[in-house]
């Protein structure tokens, strides 16, 4: 506990000013005062500091009942812009974004079997290809990357895929590029991304499962990203669902990515056409190869072994779900990526057994749904991210 | 997000001031004004203002290099008194402690198969006893009961076995004693006991499974309960550990609490006596009954079907534990009630458990205690429970 102090009094307004012009329509410094409960003086004072920093923009008269018409302010989206980047998958991407989200630019960068070093020189080359775009002052860099990553120091603790141990990428990026960076877990940021643009209100709390080529969660309680003191919150990718189960690249085995990542649903439908030859599933797989998207037409096409499949995807997803949900006791799971698209029979499964797996109580008030973000929710959380931590903002 | 104002920075340092008085030795004014970073002058009001509420006392002149000694002053323990209330089990018991948590007096009543208005009678009749033994301004009553508490209302959601549904204990309280009433589950006050006073430094990250007839857990993120959206979070009772296993009184099958309460490991005792009736196990437990103490007697003198017992203990409960940590990613697990009588035998077989299901860095941060709080863990939780809510202590 510290010594609270006028002038963090002064800042923790000052956000709160700003905040109320982030979400709002043009307002007026009465409006302000109103919405915040600060005084007409102190809100004055403010907004001349945002005019200052370009944050915000006046734009005009607004309508007034008697008397001289007050002008309105709002956020400028196009004061300052970002770059945010995903790490994970089979290549790297890049956005250029403006204030508020909204994509200017994307670059991607194929990763093929770079390691170490060598998979830092092509972040590097995937910033600078976007960095020459820049058209307003840069308000930093968002990463999003596997493995554990302490957001404050910036430091990977740990991404196998990548070869990189204690990878200090802030101090990396911030040598290179002389803008504040900030880099955290790609779940945690995907999290972040749910909050900020997902539609749940202004400081919600949700647990955003992201599955793919490997799995894991954010966790939101109010608002708020927890990271854990590890900064491994939310690793359910390697939670063991089925003890005894298939060996696991972590070196445990039986973990949830051993049965329901991309790459395990592939192989279970592989097993499945093996088994039945002469099926549809079967046909389709041999002719045009094991791939999500064969799979994903099969399902929506109704083919039965392509719908066992997904509930059998559902049902594992759910054991580690119910975990989630159990322990948090947070009302709201949200799925993306892969297994999302296969849209209510995947969520329905999963909801099914979860329900099995907790409190009744917790079941009945719990809500499994699909995100509506698409595949750029990581981008969309590194912006988040770095709104966050320069401006506190969304 | 609400406007910050300076009386809410006035409170805030008053806080500050105090916990400072509470957690150290006699102190000079100068020594908390250096302590706390707040000026001479805020010390001097703060600490009058203390004197005038009794809450700590002047205890004569301190040691000085130079000049004028300056006067100490400590918090006083016997300035208020709270009546602690644990209502789980077969017997509702209670304890009057003083503001620092010492027990003074304590009272318990049998439970016998009393449910809803029936039972509260017998928690009004708890309190009484001790009601007219009060010595000290009371600071409040606090409650620690089974099921979801909202913490805030006072309101027990759900109490299976009292037959408590939507109770607002809070209020019923409050209209018959006339003082400040605090309620909230078992397992989250133990935490906030475990927290409080079980040395784990100022602001512990830590989970607390509590274990016995019932199984349950409370979460503390840096020294802050977190009790969840519908106030069971670390609800691991009910989590199911064995899919289609035993039936639970939840509803569910094959719950925690179906293969690791006491009860669970009674029958899994009578089980292997049964399969193996000429052992010294089976003979003990023909002989005196199934009891826990019968089975810790076997247990300690090495007898092997108690060890192994013991060992499948730890195991469930480690399956649990492992979604705890590995979701919390908090790295100090620990355990009270009778699998904590089991000692290092219980605990090793859990954190193995518990590192086959989570990642191996999660699992080498990680370690599993047993509390040192013993059996009245609930009470002191329900004194850190007034504590907290009526003076920001401990």
């Amino acid at each position: 506990m510290e010594k609270a102090t006028h002038q963090a009094t002064k800042e923790h307004n000052a956000t709160l000013a700003l905040k109320t012009i982030y979400h709002s329509d043009p307002l007026s410094r009465a409006d302000i005062a109103r919405a915040t409960g600060l005084t007409r003086t102190t809100v004055s004072d403010i907004v001349a500091e945002l005019l200052d920093q370009g944050l915000v923009t006046e734009v005009g008269p607004g309508p007034t009942a008697v008397g001289k018409p007050p002008i309105l302010v709002q956020f400028d989206p196009g004061c300052r812009q970002l770059i945010c980047v995903d790490l994970g998958g089979s290549e790297f991407r890049a956005a250029l974004v403006n204030a508020q989200g909204a994509m200017l630019r994307t670059a991607s960068l194929p990763v093929e079997d770079r390691k170490g070093e060598d998979a830092l020189l092509l972040v590097f080359q995937l910033v600078e290809t976007l960095w020459t775009q820049v058209t307003a002052p840069l308000l930093g860099i968002g990463v999003g990357t596997p493995g554990p990553v302490d957001p404050d120091r910036g430091v990977i603790r740990m991404a196998v895929n990548r070869g990189w141990e204690d990878l200090d990428l802030k101090g990396r990026l911030e040598a290179r590029f002389k803008v504040p960076i900030h880099v955290a877990n790609d779940s945690h940021v995907a999290a972040l991304a749910e909050c900020a643009y997902g539609g749940h209100g202004r400081s919600p709390s949700l647990v955003l499962i992201k599955a793919g080529e490997g799995i894991g969660s954010g966790i939101i309680l109010k608002g708020r990203l927890y990271a854990g003191e590890g900064f491994s919150a939310g690793e359910i990718g390697h939670l063991c669902v089925e003890r005894g189960g298939l060996p696991c690249s972590c070196g445990n085995a039986g973990c949830l990515e051993t049965v329901a990542s991309v790459p395990a649903l592939l192989l279970a439908a592989g097993a499945r056409a093996r088994s039945n030859p002469g099926s549809a599933l079967a046909k389709t797989l041999a002719a045009r190869g094991a791939t999500l998207e064969v799979l994903l037409e099969r399902f929506e096409e109704g083919d039965p072994q392509a719908r066992s499949l997904i509930q059998d995807l559902g049902t594992h997803l759910g054991v580690a779900a119910a975990s989630l949900a159990g322990i948090l006791n947070i009302h709201r799971i949200v799925l993306s990526g892969a297994p999302a698209s296969f849209g209510q029979a995947c969520l329905d499964a999963m909801a099914a057994e979860m329900r099995a797996r907790i409190l009744l109580e917790q079941g009945r008030e719990m809500e499994v749904v699909a995100s509506t973000l698409g595949p750029d929710i990581v981008l969309q959380g590194a912006c988040a991210l770095v709104l966050r931590k320069e401006l506190n903002l969304p």
